[in-house]
């Protein structure tokens, strides 16, 4: 099916807050971790907040890369929203150890399937 | 909890395919969906493809709504990620009567909680 697409939610907490709250390393660590799922990159917008944290997002043909985070917390929430032949998993490895995460938490939804969403951990 | 949000994933079928492949009419409608579900936007990017379909982010403070369109299918796939205290439901509303869609599939995910995602039906 054309429409159908690989959607993996990730949360990711322990993460290193310096990291976090960088944008341009972000944006860069972003790009290539589409990059590395196979994914063709259309545009990237990342923008950082006042006192601290950083929402970002990799535009792709049909598909995006997101990320929002609170250095604070250690914590970052990212979507990797690619096509069925990408390879989101990869994507998620190598943010795993660019964020210096400590756990990484994920949900899979198959997207694009006119049977319906399948959320699966 | 500061890090917690309301994610809503929608897959929209059945949609006006002429609405579909319109990236400056889904712009404004993203746009006032983000605005209707009490969101602050920071920014927008969307992007037409040859030879139809669109790709488009709104990017919000720790959040964002994206839209990723196949015309020739009828189908749209958003995604309505906002805080906390926004109300995700009401930009699903607004999108179902402005994409003219038939049939609109829910998955809710709640993010950002240290216990784990919880998606939801």
């Amino acid at each position: 099916l054309e429409t159908a697409a690989r959607h993996l939610l990730v949360e990711y907490w322990g993460c290193d807050a310096s990291i976090l709250d960088d944008a341009a390393r972000l944006e860069r660590v972003m790009r290539d971790a589409a990059v590395e799922a196979g994914a063709r990159i259309v545009g990237s917008l990342f923008r950082p907040f006042d006192p601290q944290g950083v929402t970002g997002v990799v535009v792709l043909e049909e598909s995006h890369l997101s990320i929002h985070t609170w250095p604070e917390q250690g914590y970052a929430a990212v979507d990797i929203y690619t096509c069925a032949t990408c390879r989101p998993e990869r994507a998620h490895a190598l943010l795993m150890e660019a964020l210096g995460a400590e756990r990484g938490e994920t949900l899979r939804v198959k997207r694009g399937l006119p049977s319906g969403m399948e959320p699966e951990r």
